[in-house]
């Protein structure tokens, strides 16, 4: 079988997840990675063989430095035929005419606006319609996360509303320039926070969200509370939840009571950048009255986004034509957990 | 008039501002403080001309340390009408039998089972039915900031349902030994929370509470989502609470963003140990859906319920009949906002 061939335009945070995804994939080939700085990222990209394409005028800059590009991100999009754009939020606009031009299918991230492909994607909400698409927008970080639980939920009965608190980290493990060090700031002060209406771009659902960024720099947490049409159990929530791919039910009495002894568990899994692209959810927060739902989950801001997009690739290249056989092979590949840990 | 004489069990942080808060009213008198531990704060004190008492085998450690304390714990309740118990969480239930030998009526904090009491106070809810008791409990800082919004909401619709976040302070700005210093850290991570129980010691309402713990130290922020009986415009709820007592709207576009930015505020108005007993709303947070209302607001876990242990006074003392008169006097003597910030 010949692979498809992807380059990924950035390698910032989630770029570099990317890469390292797409290469332990057996259908997808990586042609190299787009960047505009000549620092140590470029150094650890081509220790581990990543090749690198910069823009024109940057050839000189990376010679400088001693990292020899492998061209120009014209001939990288010459060479492929899908492009990850994982560029700063906004940015990724900017290239879609060029990404056009050379014929390239485009996953864009969560940071454009959704205008700027043909849909806003998750793959457990929308992987069919997303088949054979010109151009894909994998929502962000927030967005993925309530979606995993609400596309979930919604397999079990109609929703009728959501209205959640989303606790984000106020800055990324190496930011150096973000706050808040100490205060807690309603971001936006004003309600909705835009994580519903993102939702709302995939699942058309009542959603209504409110935000704060708080001094962390590990995880996201949201607490939700939904009302469905029928009435459940805190059962049915837990068994429905450990059945779904990707979402692993964690346990505080194990030693799993916050984001720090999350991150921990990812550390001691050995797993690269302590990543987890698990949604994580509190075991014993899932409660239920009648028709309503609620519980607590921690997202992983730089790595949650990672499967979606390795499936985007997929939808859009028509290499596995149902969900399932894309979460299959993602998730064995990237050695995804879901259920419940255990040895 | 001669003033009901009143005296601190406990100096920590709530006792010592109720200790303030107590010389500014014409109405009642501070006899005397009892401390355990003759640290600064009892130096302070004795600077400040308070009287110190202390448990009769602790006479000896206080006069080594050069703080001669005016008598014992028991001297002290001999000379009072009311005490006002401060002590840490729990420890007030093992006072209250000493207490009732000495006939002193008795103010305990939230911190304290509602069992210990005759009556879990808020003054917006249930001042008139707290007159003249033997005992009375005012519930904790985001306890008291939900019921000041709960008990002045149901004056304009019953309340169906809250669901609300506690997004709370790891610690206080004094505390050493607390964390977290960078996690999010579900506590409980059961749902509700026990705020939600603390709420229904004072008000019948259906309300669900989760909470979290995050790295700062200033304030709490809760996020609130309220279903009433009737349909209310935004305008309702923002001049509802611009009608209120302690209750001061924020405005993010004058620099009141966050928790710190509020803190300054205080600084700035040059208030002692930047104390903010107001609860604060995000005036731009208030939304409104048919039947629904939501919004943020911000406590300060120091010093919200100082207004609230007055008017408990007043209540057992009968000092005041009704619940306006006791706001009147406390808020003007405490120097206490109300309505939207301006010159």
């Amino acid at each position: 079988m010949s692979r498809v061939k992807v380059g990924i335009n950035g390698y910032g945070t989630i770029g570099k997840r990317i890469a390292d995804a797409i290469r332990l994939q057996p259908d997808i080939e990586l042609v190299g990675v787009v960047k505009t700085k000549p620092d140590y990222a470029s150094i650890v990209a081509k220790m581990n063989g990543i090749n690198i394409y910069v823009p024109e005028n940057y050839l000189k800059k990376f010679e400088e430095k001693g990292v020899n590009p492998s061209g120009t991100i014209e001939d990288l999009l010459s060479k492929i035929d899908i492009i990850i754009d994982a560029t700063p939020g906004g940015t990724g606009v900017t290239y879609k005419q060029l990404y056009d031009k050379y014929n390239v299918k485009a996953v864009f991230q969560g940071g454009e606006k959704p205008e700027v492909a043909d849909l806003s994607f998750n793959t457990l909400c929308n992987y069919e319609e997303a088949l054979g698409k010109n151009s894909l927008r994998v929502v962000s970080c927030n967005t993925t996360a309530l979606l995993r639980t609400l596309c979930t939920l919604k397999n079990i009965s109609k929703i009728r509303k959501v209205r959640a608190t989303i606790v984000r980290r106020a800055a990324d493990p190496k930011e150096i320039k973000k706050g808040p060090i100490n205060a807690i700031v309603p971001n936006p002060s004003t309600i909705p926070s835009h994580h519903a209406l993102d939702v709302k771009t995939v699942l058309d659902v009542d959603i209504i969200t409110m935000a704060v960024i708080v001094p962390t720099t590990l995880m996201h947490l949201h607490t939700v509370y939904v009302e469905l049409e029928s009435s459940v159990t805190r059962n049915d929530i837990e068994e429905l939840f450990a059945d779904t791919p990707r979402i692993l039910l964690v346990d505080p009495s194990i030693g799993l009571k916050s984001t720090a002894e999350l991150i921990e568990l990812a550390r001691d899994l050995g797993r690269k950048r302590n990543d987890i692209p698990e949604l994580l959810v509190w075991q014993d927060s899932i409660e239920t009255r009648g028709t309503e739902v609620m519980w607590m989950h921690a997202v992983h801001q730089e790595s949650i986004v990672v499967p979606e997009n390795i499936d985007a690739i997929r939808a859009v290249a028509q290499l596995a034509y149902k969900a399932e056989e894309t979460i299959e092979l993602t998730d064995k590949t990237l050695k995804i957990l879901h259920g419940r840990l255990a040895s």
